[in-house]
């Protein structure tokens, strides 16, 4: 998306030629124009789910940057508290991040004993350290972040999903994850979790076969990867060649699970969910519940995961299971 | 929503105060302004979900109609098919519609040994009898809606849900679902499915306690009754008072199922299923199992269930199970 595209007005409503243009130009499928508005409401669009798109009323908005890398915005919405969006989408939203967070880091990290060395790959907004810093098993989290400005504008506005940046077995590596973790030596880690944005922009290389090999060499035998993976109603064909490359790649087990999310496209989103060879893994029988002892270990409960959410997020629709259930599952 | 604020426009961009203004009082709460767009989009606005809205890229209205009880409309949409529209909500779209239609039937219909009497309360369209003529054990189909033009609307554009129509067990009664279920014989019926659209509008008595104790009269002892029961992530006040309700007056069991539907709010929807007293119905577990032995009786797969979502269904995120598990499952 050009900077200059990227268009939020507050609670005033002056009839702009431009703001409507950017509308119709995003509808059009130009692939510049992913984020646009009507007055006073943010409407996330993008070619990546063409004919459709979700608003949210802007009460104010906070931040407004370019990095090296994106546009980075905040906005105080009216009914989902702040938001933060990159590139014109979505990428948390305070009254559902819970969903995501949780899901994301405990399919993986509930399904293997003891889990002690993590890496975080993107997940600048500290969620997912959160999270995985309630597995009291954990020693070292590393994180590789490529965006710095994500990092610092989510420890600003974002305190409580940020809150994982201050747990001590935390390390910020600000950088591009594909080249740590070329240099990370073998079998270092017990799970990798790839946080990542769409497969436009800085994550692009995130969905590619290179990167999962570097996955795989990264982690230990019967060690555990968990990616985000799109929305099996809107990005089926994307889907489908993830799921051919990790088949290929990850020899342990190859699996698709999903949650809701509402203020992602379609409202929810997939992960892949894979284990190298080694000790088996059984993904859908978490071995490590984390919601027994949970109030142990963290003052902030859990909102959204339990085992049972776990086990039932790898049931999917028919449909689905056709395209991707013989690759894997 | 009064008829004159129904405004959707094709395929070109005028800049119309009438058109802004109608986004801007919907996102005021005037309950009158429930519809309104973005040139050349539908969007969904409503104080049901208020600050947010999902949007679909309009190719062609097909029909805009005002019935004794709401306004209805059909657009062709870019990317969902053609869509169902009732007082500014969407209902269904072609393309998503066979989540919501085989799971509001199926999971009352499989976890029962052969069904046989089943009552349809509003479901219009067609969609739901499309699925519940798929049970061969079933011998007879009641479907009362209120309101006859969107069944004609629906034979007319949906000729792949209005289908369930000619299937020759079905009896179709144009009337109040309320009236027409207090007129029922007791016991008659082995399951009833209420397909309603939200609690405001015509629908508003099917989420009231009177209607439910006239559903538990004219369901046999073990009965079973499935309704649409809205979004946990929107809706919990509307969910703890229809567990409330159900809880008193079904003394079988009541348990909430949800799915995924991309074009409700929130991207999910819920239902209410619950069972009279008399033998008893485990819900979670399927006895009558359409999957296995579907392509014997018809020559449209299930798209969306099977056996393993059915159990899936019934796991709700931590928040939704805190707040409504000690009333339900």
């Amino acid at each position: 998306m050009a900077a200059e595209e990227s268009v939020v007005v507050s609670n005033d409503f002056p009839l702009n030629n431009h703001k409507q243009n950017s509308v119709v130009s995003a509808s059009t499928n130009d692939p510049n124009a992913i984020s646009s508005v009507i007055p006073g409401w943010f409407s996330e669009i993008s070619p990546m789910w063409p004919g459709e798109a979700h608003s949210l009323k802007v009460e104010k908005i906070l931040f407004q940057g370019k990095s090296e890398y994106q546009n980075v915005m905040v906005f105080q919405s009216s009914t989902y508290g702040k938001v933060l969006v990159l590139d014109g989408v979505i990428q948390l939203t305070e009254r559902d991040e819970c969903a995501y967070q949780e899901m994301i880091t405990h399919l993986p990290l509930c399904s293997i004993p003891n889990p002690k060395k993590v890496l975080v790959i993107g997940g600048g907004d500290g969620g997912v350290l959160r999270e995985v810093a309630r597995h009291s098993s954990v020693e070292k989290i590393d994180i590789c972040e490529i965006d710095k400005m994500v990092v610092d504008v989510s420890k600003q506005f974002f305190p409580d999903v940020a809150v994982g940046y201050e747990d001590k077995r935390v390390t910020l590596h600000v950088g591009d994850g594909v080249a740590f973790l070329k240099a990370v030596p073998e079998g270092t880690y017990d799970a990798v979790i790839v946080d990542s944005s769409d497969p436009i922009g800085p994550a692009k290389e995130l969905f590619e076969k290179p990167f999962f090999e570097s996955v795989a060499r990264a982690l230990r035998p019967g060690g555990v990867v968990c990616t985000q993976a799109e929305s099996i109603w809107l990005h089926m064909h994307i889907i489908e060649d993830i799921v051919e490359n990790c088949r290929q790649i990850f020899k342990g087990s190859v699996n698709y699970a999903w949650t809701t999310v509402p203020t992602y496209p379609s409202g929810m989103i997939g992960f892949m969910v894979c284990s190298t060879e080694g000790p088996a893994v059984d993904f859908k029988h978490p071995v490590n519940p984390i919601d027994v002892n949970d109030s142990q270990h963290s003052a902030r409960p859990l909102k959204f995961y339990n085992s049972e959410l776990h086990t039932a997020a790898f049931c999917l629709p028919s449909f689905a299971k056709k395209a991707i259930g013989s690759k894997a599952n």
